[in-house]
């Protein structure tokens, strides 16, 4: 089994190219995380997952505690042999889910208390308790359990969750078991408040992590505040450990953060937007259900890979299953939308390994102001 | 292009080995013809449904005339091109459905008026329009429109709707457009009355057809009825074309009618329970959503190829899934519903080819009376 690690393959201004090792194999970077929230990526198999290209999933602990439960998947032998996923996975830590969907709430210095929204059970998070359930899934990438800070917050509210945040993180390194090939990340928050930022990155640093994510982001700020974020933030980073951004975004959020030395993303917008019809493409994003698709027989892309496009499917079936309400639409598009993500982190990572990441940004810009294919 | 036709390679008993040639390609029967309602088998990409052993599909001329239109289909390239399923298909005439889904029905001797489920739209179904709508969906087997008689009904009821369905059935012949590889089934009704069925299959074969179906049955009517229909009316069918027993059904039923000749079934069944998590195994059928499943980490059947069971999901993994609402579970379970039923279809014409099908009835009755596997 390998030791966790990241290995910088190479750098192109803020951009880098490099490696994450863990127990389940190895992840390129910059690199995106494809959602698998409640031990499924919604729609697909594994080797369908895999197809797109992923390397690693995202699993949700806040999910899965509640169904089917951390100790029954720790039974049937862990998320990936339970999932027939054989690559790496990354838990969060339950935290915000916790924040966004379960009822009566209630956070204190201990943890947070919350009922169930599947059966209203009662359930305790706590720094310890979030380490215990990610062991139980067996992830290779252990998040901290963090206080999401709402937004927007005052800088004294901001101040105090971050504060909080920073508490609970050296309890989840005390509490996290150490293995070989698993690692523990922090989780940088203070809003958008740069001093806050600073603070939580040098108290994050002192306490030691395999790996830094920046959190708090794409809720509501806008790209431009999230990117100014980035600025403060990234260089405050250990250049040896990966650096990800979590819940981001869309692609035009993933090629900026990309620049501004991010590694790793995970956001639910290509399975979920599959899901409801909008499809993306390299020249931005269509919805399929608009009427102007229904007699089209080119597919969403000529020149894509994905199931959908080589598999031959027009836009027109794609719209009909739509409007028919048929899975394989959202099947089919989330295949697509997948491929597409994965297919823009490739063509970053090539970007950079070659030192041309400035002119890939210049021709990705240009390619998403060209629009959509033209008209038939 | 071949012509249509029917070749009968071997005969056991009452029992058919046999081949239909298609325009799109050759069917082996006894086949079992997977429901493809509205363009697309639910959850599944044509190449997966090909996985499972599916040589054929069967697409519902009702709901794809209401959307998204014969019409369209034609402009479209029709449905093997639409739907991206290069190999058979057989339409329904659409007049099952109507009578089922469809609002504010109208018979007369000239055919029936109905209002849309979809958009309240109103439409007529005559006998020569659902020729062209079949020919618009270019079906390598149309069906004839018959009356659909109600069940329970009185003989003279049942006489009435069967004259009337024979009456169509010639109006279908004369606007069916001949083409090469492209065939016409009638379908004989009369209910549970032998002199109906007689006459039926009497008037069917002096109009002629390229093969024959049996209609009116899996309506209530129960097994033993339904097997008592067969033994009166596959006998009057000549030998030389294929018989199709229409909307059936459970294994046990599609045994037993092979043995009383039958050639081609098809059924909602396999996908449509798959879907409510209840899976067909050899020893019967059990329902993954029962929590004894839920850390039993078997496959549904361990000598199964499906994508679900050779692909190393366990039970309680599906258990998860459909307790979770996720896409996944209803779509394994079809995979592996559709496999069994075409590994089924399989070994009743291995063994008709070799002359052991009674021996095959007994082993299919003595597993299905065994029950479940053993409990771990």
């Amino acid at each position: 089994m390998t030791a966790f690690g990241f290995e910088l393959l190479a750098s192109d201004g803020a951009a880098r190219r490099g490696r994450v090792a863990t127990a389940h194999g190895t992840v390129e970077t910059p690199a995106f995380m494809t959602v698998g929230t409640a031990g499924t990526v919604k729609g697909l198999a594994p080797a369908q997952v895999r197809a797109t290209g992923a390397e690693i999933l995202l699993g949700n602990t806040y999910h899965l505690m509640l169904r089917p439960g951390d100790e029954r998947v720790a039974r049937l032998g862990g998320l990936h042999e339970f999932m027939r996923w054989p690559g790496p996975i990354l838990t969060d830590s339950g935290g915000f889910q916790v924040m966004s969907l379960s009822e009566l709430r209630k956070i204190t210095e201990e943890g947070v208390t919350f009922r169930s929204h599947v059966d209203g059970a009662k359930h305790h998070l706590t720094p310890e308790r979030a380490m215990g359930i990610q062991r139980n899934l067996d992830a290779d990438i252990t998040m901290v359990l963090d206080e999401c800070t709402p937004f927007p917050a005052t800088e004294p509210e901001a101040a105090a969750s971050m504060e909080r945040s920073l508490r609970w993180a050296a309890r989840c390194r005390t509490a996290f078991a150490e293995r070989p090939g698993y690692g523990l990340f922090g989780i940088v928050q203070g809003s958008v408040y740069r001093p806050l930022r600073e603070r939580s990155a040098e108290g994050l640093k002192a306490i030691g992590f395999d790996g830094y994510a920046v959190g708090g982001l794409a809720v509501g700020e806008g790209q431009q505040a999230m990117f100014e974020v980035l600025d403060w933030t990234v260089p405050l980073l250990p250049v040896e450990r990966p650096r990800y951004l979590m819940g981001v975004g869309k692609p035009a959020d993933l090629v900026g953060s990309v620049a501004r030395g991010i590694d790793m993303f995970d956001c639910v917008l290509p399975t979920r937007s599959g899901r409801t019809g909008q499809a993306f493409t390299r020249w931005g994003s269509l919805n399929i259900k608009n009427a102007r698709h229904q007699e089209d027989t080119r597919p969403l892309d000529p020149d894509c890979r994905c199931a959908a496009c080589a598999g031959g499917f027009s836009r027109a079936y794609l719209h009909h299953l739509f409007k028919a309400g048929e899975m394989l639409g959202p099947i089919l598009l989330t295949q697509h939308n997948l491929t597409c993500y994965q297919d823009l982190m490739a063509a970053m990572r090539g970007a950079i390994a070659e030192g041309r990441f400035a002119a890939f940004q210049a021709d990705f810009a240009a390619l998403q102001a060209q629009g959509d294919l033209p008209p038939l």
